[in-house]
This record gives C-alpha cells, sequence and structure tokens, in this order.
C-alpha cells in the first residue's frame, strides 16, 4: 500500500467466532502480502466460546470499531449484508467481502474484489487464500480457522459443512497441535454455553443477525448447546425479553434458535404479529405447548431457516 | 451434476465480447469439471466484432436464451445488476456469479459461489478458473479469451486493465497461435466499428448497459472507435434516436458515449431533463457546440463514468 491510510478487516455484529478468527486470520494475511495497512477489528463483544478459543492460542481479541467514518476503508469477511454490519457502513469504503452466506444488499460504486463461497465457514476460504498465496499457516492462525470451522459446523454435524471444510479443520488442527479434536470441540462448546451469570440480553445477542426481505424485517438469534435440557431453561430466560428485543431492533418479528447439537433439532421461540404464520407456512409444524415450535432436523439459521422464511417472503 | 436439469451460463443483455466469449468458455470448463448440464446461452444478438472472433477460431455462437423460465437454472458471467440480465432472472436460480464488476444488487435465497474480481475483463478471471482446475486452454478457448480481454481493455488502453489482464492475454495470444497482437485488435477493433449498414437502433443496443441509483434510472451505451472523425458521424446519426430510447427503456436519462481509443477521450451525448447538470456536476466541464460533453481521459464506462456518476447521485 502507498497510502498510510488503515483498512480494516471487520466481521459482522454480534460476532461469532468465525467473524473473529476469520478477521484476525484474514487480516494477517494481507499484512504479509500487501503491507501493514490492514488491521482487524471487531463490531460487537468476544462471546465465551471465542474468548475460549483466543486464550486457547494466546491470541489477543481485536479492537472494537465502533462506527466506520466517513471514507474509511474496511474489508468484510463473514457476512455480505449491511443489515449485519458495523454502523457507518455506507459512508465508508469498502475494498473487499469475504463471506459463505446468501449474498445480500451490498453494492458499491467501483468494482472489488468479492468472494462468496457456499462452504461451512468463511475460515475454509481464508484457509484457501493462505494456501492461494503460497504462505504459511503458523500454529497461531491454525487454531483459530480450526476453531471457527468446528464452531460454525458444530463440529461438521450442521448441514452447511462441506467435505471441504472438514478436511481443512482436521488439516488445520494437526498444524495446530489439537491432539482430540472432539474433545476440543466439546470444551469450545462447553465455554460458549456457559450461560449462568449471563443477562438474558448477552445470551441474546451472542449470535443475532437482522435480515430484510420485501419490506418484512425480522432478526433471528441461535444459541446451539450440547445440553439439550439446558435448552429449555435458556428459553425460559429469554421469553420474557424477546418483546424488548424487537421493539428496541426496530424489526416486525424476532426468533431465537435453541439448537441441540446432539438431537439436530431446533426450539424455535418468536415475537411479532405474523411470526407464528410465517414459521407454520415454512414448516408445516404446531406450536407446542410452552410457545415453541420443534423444528426436528434443522441446526442451521443460514441453510434452512433463512432460506424456508425467504420462501414465504418472497 | 446427479440432475438432468441444464444449467445456462450466460452473460448481460447486448452482449459485448467479453459477455459470449467468456460464457462459452466457462460453461466448457463447467462441463469438464462438473458434467455436462452446462450450456452457454446468449442474452441478445452477437455484435459484429464478436462475430469477427467467432469467425476467426471457428466456433459457433451461443444459441440466444429470450427469457429464463421458472426454476431455470443459470450462472451469470460478466454482470452482476438484475437491471442488464436476461429476462426472468427473478424467477431463476442463480447458481454462481463470475464478473469484474461493481457489486450491484443480486440477491440470492442461499449461499452461492459469487466471485467478483476487479480486473479488466472476465475472461482473465475464467483464465484464472482454468488454471486452478488444471485444465487445458485449447487454441479455440484462448482465442476467444484473448480477444475478450483485447476488447474490454481497448487493447490495453483503458484504465480498468491490470498487468494481469495484460499478462494473461499475452499467455493466450501465444496458445491461440495470435503472432501479431496489435494487428488482430486493429482488425478485431474495425469489425466491431463498422457501421455503415447500421441503423442507429442497431448501433445504440450493440452495447448499451441500465443503471439504477437512489431510484434514479438511467441507459449509457457506448462505442469505441479507432478512427475519431467517424465518431461525430456516429454521434449525429444517433442523438435523432436518444428521445425515442430513453421513452423505450423508461428511464430518467440516457448518456452515449463515443469514446476515441486512440485520443483516450469521449464525447458524450445525453437526454432527459437532468443528463446534462449531472454530467456537469460529475466532471466540471461545460456542454460543446453540438450539445455534447468532451471528456478527456475518459474512455471506461466503469471504472470512470458511473463511478462519477453514482458520486453525484448518492
Amino acid at each position: 500500500m502507498s497510502e498510510n491510510q488503515k483498512i480494516y478487516v471487520v466481521g459482522h455484529k454480534n460476532p461469532d467466532t468465525d467473524s473473529i478468527c476469520s478477521a484476525i486470520s484474514y487480516a494477517e494475511l494481507k499484512r504479509r502480502i500487501d503491507g501493514d495497512a490492514y488491521i482487524a477489528k471487531r463490531a460487537g463483544n468476544v462471546n465465551e466460546e471465542t474468548q475460549f478459543v483466543l486464550d486457547y492460542f494466546g491470541v489477543e481479541a481485536p479492537a472494537f470499531l465502533a462506527e466506520v467514518a466517513e471514507a474509511e476503508k474496511v474489508i468484510l469477511v463473514d457476512h455480505n449484508e449491511t443489515s449485519q454490519a458495523v454502523d457507518g457502513l455506507e459512508k465508508a469504503e469498502i475494498m473487499e467481502v469475504i463471506d459463505h452466506h446468501k449474498i445480500g444488499n451490498i453494492e458499491t460504486p467501483v468494482p472489488i474484489y468479492f468472494r462468496n463461497q457456499p462452504v461451512g465457514c468463511t475460515a475454509t476460504i481464508v484457509y484457501q487464500m493462505y494456501k492461494e498465496n503460497a504462505q504459511e499457516v503458523t500454529k497461531e492462525i491454525a487454531g483459530l480457522l480450526c476453531s471457527a470451522i468446528i464452531s460454525d459446523t458444530l463440529m461438521f454435524r450442521s448441514p452447511t459443512c462441506t467435505p471441504v471444510d472438514k478436511e481443512t479443520a482436521m488439516k488445520l488442527s494437526e498444524i495446530a497441535g489439537i491432539s482430540d479434536i472432539e474433545a476440543y470441540a466439546m470444551e469450545m462448546f462447553k465455554a460458549g454455553s456457559n450461560l449462568a451469570d449471563k443477562t438474558p440480553e448477552e445470551i441474546f445477542f451472542q449470535d443475532f443477525k437482522k435480515f430484510e426481505v420485501n419490506g418484512v424485517t425480522f432478526g433471528v438469534g441461535q444459541i446451539s448447546s450440547m445440553a439439550t435440557e439446558e435448552l429449555f431453561e435458556i428459553a425460559d430466560r429469554l421469553k420474557p425479553y424477546m418483546t424488548t428485543a424487537r421493539e428496541e431492533q426496530g424489526v416486525d418479528m424476532i426468533f431465537f434458535m435453541l439448537t441441540s447439537i446432539l438431537d439436530e433439532s431446533t426450539n424455535l421461540i418468536f415475537t411479532g404479529e405474523k411470526a407464528g404464520e410465517l414459521v407454520e407456512k415454512a414448516y408445516q409444524v404446531s406450536c407446542q405447548e410452552g410457545d415453541y415450535y420443534k423444528l426436528e432436523g434443522v441446526v442451521s439459521r443460514k441453510k434452512q431457516l433463512i432460506p424456508s422464511f425467504m420462501g414465504v417472503l418472497q
């Protein structure tokens, strides 16, 4: 880079492990191949799962980016929807997008590098880019990328997981010195679902995304757990907060997915006038006692819930 | 592919040489690596420059695709704006996007492969994908891809041209057996600006694209020529047609770029209430006698004109 201007590499708001670890790893790659302008940032708090990963590999969390200012430069990783991006994005210059989600509503005035691949995790793509650029993946970077893949694919159980994700995670686990990947995953997920001393609000925003389809706005939060019975307790704690969240977020409907990794199913709680109708149209299910929907086989917001909702709303 | 359903690989409407040649070449690559479902199509007439290229390398033009039907599958090359795409796109399933333009307004319900690179030509990216997949580039494919790069970069003179485009074109010219690339380019451009027996409408739609920014709609056509004096004749023939074109296209403004490749400048004719104001704000120029704007150094719609207009309209 001939200029001194910094370029922020940043994931989505309410960042998950992929958004944090891919930002760190991609900023490192860009610094190596294109100079020191690139700085990883985070668009929200580091959740407990991610903090476990950072501590495990001795890596500092990126600094918080509350808002991007006029003409600041950003690279978006792990998202390509303005509703999920750091505040002020409309004033910023988007330099690149590296993602694995549905194509959203980012528009740019000039051609940019936009790389979206239908794989389970942004970290899988970032690993490919290290290889394409013949750059060494250090033990720390391997640990972060491997953890992101485990997290996004629910240890290869999610339907979003592709053979490439699994193969990449296995290679990375070796470089990272993770001798038992299943045991590491359990520890990591357990750190992430350690919710006892959290407020409903903290649990709610640990992993929450907003969407807009044909003028209808909705938000979907998710928590995944290895302990199925725990999910009912979390639901009870979240329910009173749902209406407040809907008002504060200014959306028509709010859903929260309580996903059991072992059962491969989701209990869905909801609020908003037409929220129940939407779920019933999308899944032909009836509301359970306790005001939730049980969605058998549904574990992925991205690959299952959102496409089903889009199908109904479009 | 396990299914029998065809997947159409198609460029933008009013296809240029890149849209035709990249569709043919990418469909061929996809057939080799993923089975015979992939078929190149064109979303409009083959222009004379492109026909020259196809004849030169003995390749058939793709069949015309007037409209895509419900649930048909498409791969978009050389565009990612719905306003430039084949009719019916909103009903189709977009499988992939391979492009080199600004990021437009394509949205998908599920994650897809979306590869946009800030290079001068889609053909440059398609060549990279042949290499990444270790596939041989035949003489014919090399000829088509090389011609597309020459066309899109105005034989490396356009500011959209990157070192990668030039290097790729030089490699391809060898494989294609083009011994004198400058001479070949002259012949090709000459075939393309052979406008004597064309109606204004035919000239107009040879390379025309529509855009929308903040509710303002406009169309921009372009013709590039080696013969600067010819451009004034073309302008005289096009001017009476501009108002009709604006009404038929249902846009607020129409611009037509008459670009001199050798002078590296554009004479811009226009119609629509606020068209002149837009140009003057974007370029701080005054209208010339004969009702056109002279834009020195401007040769690229994509990299120069559109970003300047977007800057004013946003």
